[in-house]
């Protein structure tokens, strides 16, 4: 079992990521991050997903998803060869005393302060998976508030792109 | 009519995505965007929507949500009591010739090159909407290959969260 990325082209109308979400629902797969934001063309939107599965049964979802009338193009991302980020909010308790600890660590990762409370700093960060785990880590032992993630979004490294895909379909 | 920002949290389990995004679909709601990551409580998944409508039917969404099984709070971020950020990776043009000027651009909007190829470049950028949407349309210049956006997260300013709701609840 492995983390599988899927990049999905849908038409950007009400009911398409309901559609898609529908369908993990219905075979029973549990997605692990998805992201779903406008792209360069309004029209459509591309949907990120990160799901848990063997290889035969990511390949029969990609098929499965390709033949929803909604969805104009499936790609699997090959983890090596893509860029993946992720965005964080993380709201973590900070009292004075203890505060440098913090700014430290939010330095260290490159992370931003993006508000403040008298007993409370909210953090930005972006990465992979594995560098906001650590981030999180880190900042359990003041007492993480809340979080919120973006959920993956990903591209192929290099020139090629999804949209030539398309235009081979 | 505004966008309207919806926190929920849910039990991380399959089918709670594809019963919210269901809802939105059978009222014919548009999502402006959705993210959807893990919290502080690996059983305990927040998707943030960004909604089109007016207060009214917004108002109605809320308390629909609020009575699937699924759904543990539903909260209202007010824009301007919040932070909002989105990540976006874009993969833009970038022949030798105009190489400097893209990079310029970067710096100004305290973007990231996170990969390179022979004629591209790929860019990452945090933001909220306004200031994704500006540097989207000064690259456009160079000719926009790709693009995936996170969707917006949102955190209330200040020491209070999302958590505080549940517990009343």
């Amino acid at each position: 079992m492995a983390n599988h990325i899927l990049s999905v082209l849908v038409e950007n109308q009400a009911g398409a990521l309901s559609k898609v979400t529908g369908l993990f629902s219905r075979r029973g797969f549990n997605i692990e991050s998805l992201a779903v934001g406008i792209t360069e063309k309004p029209e459509i939107s591309r949907i990120t997903i990160v799901v848990d599965g063997d290889e035969r049964t990511v390949d029969q979802v990609c098929k499965q998803l390709a033949k929803l009338i909604c969805v104009l193009t499936v790609m699997a991302l090959d983890s090596e060869n893509s860029i993946s980020r992720e965005l964080v909010l993380i709201k973590v308790n900070a009292q004075k005393a203890r505060r440098a600890e913090i700014i430290q660590i939010v330095d260290i990762f490159r992370a931003k302060i993006v508000d403040v409370s008298r007993n409370t700093l909210t953090i930005e960060s972006t990465g992979d998976n594995v560098k906001i785990i650590a981030l999180l880590d880190l900042l359990n032992e003041f007492g993480v508030l809340e979080v919120a993630r973006t959920g993956m979004v990903s591209l192929e490294r290099g020139s090629d792109t999804i949209n030539k895909q398309v235009e081979r379909n």
